[in-house]
C-alpha cells in the first residue's frame, strides 16, 4: 500500500518469524541449567510505507530463546501488533519512549507480567526494532545516536516508575550531562581501539578438557584478557576444569565462572570457596536471578571473588534492588531480556549512580550484535570508562547477521553501519524458520525416513 | 481411543480454551491500574482413557487474565502439552510434584522466565488441573485431600530450590506435623462455620458514591466484617470515598485499601498517610510486586496501617524475600499466578515459618473457587487458626462454575464436591470462547452492523 502524497508515513506491518538454529547437536551453549539449547530468535520486522529518503527502511528486533517456547514468544509479539501498526514513523523515531510507555501500560497485557517474562521480552523486541529503525533513519549506528542525543531527550526516554527511590529524573540528567564531558575524545578512542571483550567459547560444560585447553589457549592468542567457564554441575569436574584453564591461561588472564542459577545460598558459598584457589574473577548467576537478598549474602561470603548477574534479571526494578542491597560487583545487562533500549538506559543510569561496572551478557543469537551498542554508549557518554568493563563474546551464529560484530585483538570494533545491527540475512531466515524453513523441513523429512527404516 | 485392558490409563489430550467475559462494559473490576478488564481464563482440560472407577474424570485448570493476551497464555499452555500427554494417570495423581518439577525444569522453556510471567502461570494452570483430577479420583475436595495427606508426602510435593535459606525440608516437615495436632477438630469447625471472607464488591474505582454506599451497607448486612476499596487514581476522590465507606460501615468493620501497584515509595507513604484518618486496615499492593525493599520501606513508614501484597508476586522466591525483609503484615497468595498447588504449599509453609497471616487474593474468574481450598487446608492442617485471616470475595462470574463458592453470613462454606472447584459449565465455555463462541460471534456481528449503518 502506498500513502497519499503528503501523508505522513506509518508502520504498515509487524511481521514475525520463529527462527531456530540446531545448536544442541554440537553442545554449543551447554551449561549447568541448559544442557541442550537450540539457540533461537522470535524475530520481528516493522515495515513502513515511507516514500521519503527512508523508503524501504525496516526496523528489526528479536527476543533470544533457547528453543521450545520460541512460538510462545512469537505469539506475545503478535499480541502487540495493534499498538504498532498505523503509528507514524516520525513520531516513533522521534520518541521511541512513547511506544514503550504504551506497551508496558497496556493494562490487560500488563496482567501477564507485570514487566517480566514472555510479555516483557516481547515488548523489548518491538521497542528495539523501533530503535533500529530510528538509527537507520538517522544514518547512525545506535551507540552513536544515543551518545549524540541530548541528555534531556534521553531522560524522557526513561520510565522512572518504581525507581525514583534510587534515581530521580534530576539525578539522571546530571549523570548524562557529566557524561558529555570528554565524550568526543572517547568516541575517537572507541573508533580507534574498540571495546574490550571476553570470551565464553572455551568454557561450555559439554566440552572435553582437550577442547577447553585448545580454545582457552586460542582465546589468549586472540588477545582476550578474560575467559569464562561454566560450572555448577559437578564439583570435582569443575575443580579439574578450572585447574586446566588456569594452567593454560596463566595468572594474568581473568577467569570468570558461571553457575547459571544452579545453587541455593549455602551451596553457592561452598562451591565458590572450593574453587577459590583458581582465583576466579567473578561468580556469575550463583542463584536465582530473582533473589536480591541471596546474592547479597553470597557476595559477602565469597569476597574477594566478585558476584555478577543480570542476563535473567527481569527489569529495572530488580536491578535497582540488587544495587540498593549491595548484591553485585558487576552488573550484566542483556539487550533483549528487559523492555528494550529504554529500560536499559534506566539500568545503565542506575549502575552509574551506584558506581557498579556494567559488563554485558551476550552470545546466543545476535545478543553480541545488539548489546555492544549499549556498552559503547555507556563508555562514550555515561560512565566514561572501560576500566573493569568487558562485553561477553561468543563465536556463534554471527554469520546470520548483515552487520555481524567484528572482533579484533580481543576488542569489539565499533559498528559504523546505521542501525542496531539487528538485521538477519534473508537467506538465514528462509533456512531456519521453524518448522517450515528449508533446514527444518529437510530435517523433518530425514527423521521420517529414519522412523520408516 | 480406549486402552488395552490392563494397560495403565494415561492422559490422552490437553485441550485448551480462550474464554473471555465482557466485564469491561459494566466497569466491574476497575481499579487504578486496570480501568477496563475483560475477565478471562486460559482454560485447560486434561482428558484420560481411564476405564476404572475414574472413567470420564477430567482435570480442569486455568490461568486468570484480564483480556488481551489471553491467547498468549493459551499458547503457553499448549507449549506444555508434550510433557503431559501420555503420562500415567496413577503416577500423576500419586505425585503431582513429578510433573511440576518436569515443567519448571524444562531448560528451554525455563529461559522464558525463569519461573515467572506467562510461562509460569501456564505451568500453574496445568499443575492445578492435575490436582483437580487427583482430588476427583480421591473423591475429596482438594482442601481435604491436602489436609488428610501425610506430612512426608506434602514435603515431597515442594521444590525447595532457592528457599532453603529460609525454610528447609526438615522445618517444613516439623510445621506440617504440628499442623496435624487438632486438625480433626478444626475440620469439624470448618464444615460447621466456614472460613471468613471479605468483600471487594463495593469498592471498584469506577463505581459512583451512591453504588459504593449501597454495596458497603449490603456487605455489612450480609455478614462481612471487612470490605476493601480501590484507591490510587486521585487522592481527593479517595479521601471522599474512604469517608463515605467508613461512615457507612462504622468503626468496627475493617476497611482495606488497594492501590494495585500504582505508587513509587514516596507517593505510597504520602497517600496512605493522607488516608490514615479513615483507619484503613491494610494497604494492598502499594507499589511494584517485584519490589521487596520498597515494601519494607513503605511498611516501616505507614504503620500501624498494615502492608499486604501477593496477587502479582511471581513465585516462592520473591515471597521468601518479602518475608525475610519484613516487607509484609499480610501475605496474599493467588491460586493461579504461581506454579500451582505445589508452589503455593511452599508459600504457605514460608508464611507459617515467619508467622505472617495468609489472606488470599481472589475474584476474577474462578479465583475464589480455587483459593478457598488452599486457605482451608492452611487452617485445618498448617497454621491452625483463622485469626486475622480472611479470603477475598468478589461476587462475579461464579455462575459459570459447576461447583461455585457458597457464601453464608460472610463466610466461605467448605466445598464438599470432589476436586478443585475448577470446572466451568460446558455451556459457558461454548458461549464465551473467544472469538468463536456464541456471545463473541454475535457481538462481532453487531459491531459489523454498527459500522455498516
Amino acid at each position: 500500500m502506498s500513502p497519499t502524497p503528503g501523508t505522513p508515513s506509518c508502520v504498515t506491518a509487524v511481521d514475525t518469524y520463529d527462527i531456530r538454529f540446531p545448536t544442541s547437536r554440537e553442545l554449543d551453549g551447554s551449561d549447568a541449567m541448559n544442557p541442550d539449547p537450540d539457540y533461537s530468535a522470535a524475530y520481528v520486522v516493522l515495515r513502513t510505507d515511507a516514500t521519503d529518503a527512508s523508503a524501504g527502511l525496516e526496523g528489526h528486533g528479536f527476543t533470544f530463546t533457547i528453543g521450545r517456547g520460541n512460538d510462545v514468544q512469537v505469539a506475545a509479539i503478535d499480541a502487540l501488533r495493534s499498538h504498532v501498526v498505523g503509528r507514524s514513523v516520525d513520531e516513533l523515531c522521534d520518541d521511541p519512549g512513547s511506544l514503550f510507555r504504551d506497551l508496558i501500560g497496556d493494562s490487560q497485557l500488563r496482567w501477564l507480567g507485570p514487566e517480566k517474562g514472555v510479555m516483557h521480552m516481547a515488548i523489548g523486541a518491538v521497542v528495539n526494532a523501533v530503535w533500529d529503525l530510528a538509527a537507520k533513519r538517522a544514518h547512525k549506528p545506535l551507540w552513536q545516536l544515543l551518545a549524540d542525543a541530548e541528555p534531556e531527550w534521553l531522560v524522557r526516554q526513561i520510565d522512572f516508575r518504581y525507581i525514583t527511590d534510587a534515581l530521580t529524573p534530576g539525578e539522571a540528567l546530571e549523570l548524562l550531562r557529566r557524561g558529555k564531558e570528554g565524550a568526543e575524545g572517547r568516541k575517537a578512542q572507541l573508533l580507534a581501539r574498540g571495546y574490550p571483550g571476553y570470551t565464553t567459547s572455551p568454557g561450555w560444560l559439554g566440552y572435553s578438557d582437550e577442547k577447553l585447553t585448545r580454545l582457552a589457549a586460542q582465546a589468549v592468542a586472540d588477545g582476550f584478557r578474560q575467559i569464562k567457564l561454566k560450572v555448577g554441575a559437578d564439583l570435582a569436574d569443575d575443580v579439574r576444569r578450572c585447574r586446566v584453564a588456569r594452567s593454560v591461561v596463566g595468572p594474568d588472564i581473568r577467569m570468570a565462572i558461571d553457575a547459571n542459577q544452579r545453587w541455593n545460598v549455602d551451596e553457592a558459598i561452598q562451591w565458590v570457596t572450593a574453587l577459590a584457589e583458581f582465583e576466579p574473577y567473578w561468580i556469575e548467576e550463583p542463584t536465582s536471578p530473582d533473589d536480591v537478598l541471596a546474592h547479597a549474602a553470597i557476595r559477602k561470603a565469597v569476597a574477594p571473588v566478585k558476584v555478577a548477574t543480570g542476563e535473567h534479571v527481569q527489569n529495572r526494578i530488580v536491578f535497582k534492588q540488587l544495587l540498593q542491597a549491595g548484591s553485585l560487583d558487576v552488573l550484566q545487562i542483556d539487550a533483549a531480556r528487559v523492555g528494550g533500549v529504554n529500560e536499559n538506559l534506566a539500568i545503565l543510569l542506575l549502575a552509574a549512580k551506584f558506581g557498579v561496572p556494567v559488563c554485558p551478557h551476550a552470545g546466543g543469537v545476535g545478543l553480541c550484535e545488539l548489546v555492544q551498542h549499549l556498552a559503547m554508549f555507556d563508555y562514550v557518554a555515561l560512565s566514561g570508562t572501560i576500566e573493569n568493563r568487558v562485553i561477553e563474546y561468543v563465536d556463534h551464529l554471527h554469520e546470520h547477521f548483515l552487520d555481524p560484530v567484528v572482533i579484533r585483538e580481543g576488542h569489539y570494533t565499533a559498528p559504523t553501519a546505521p542501525g542496531f545491527s539487528a538485521t538477519m540475512r534473508p537467506e538465514s531466515i528462509a533456512e531456519y524458520t521453524f518448522p517450515g524453513g528449508t533446514f527444518w523441513a529437510a530435517d523433518l523429512e530425514t527423521q521420517k525416513k529414519g522412523h520408516a527404516a
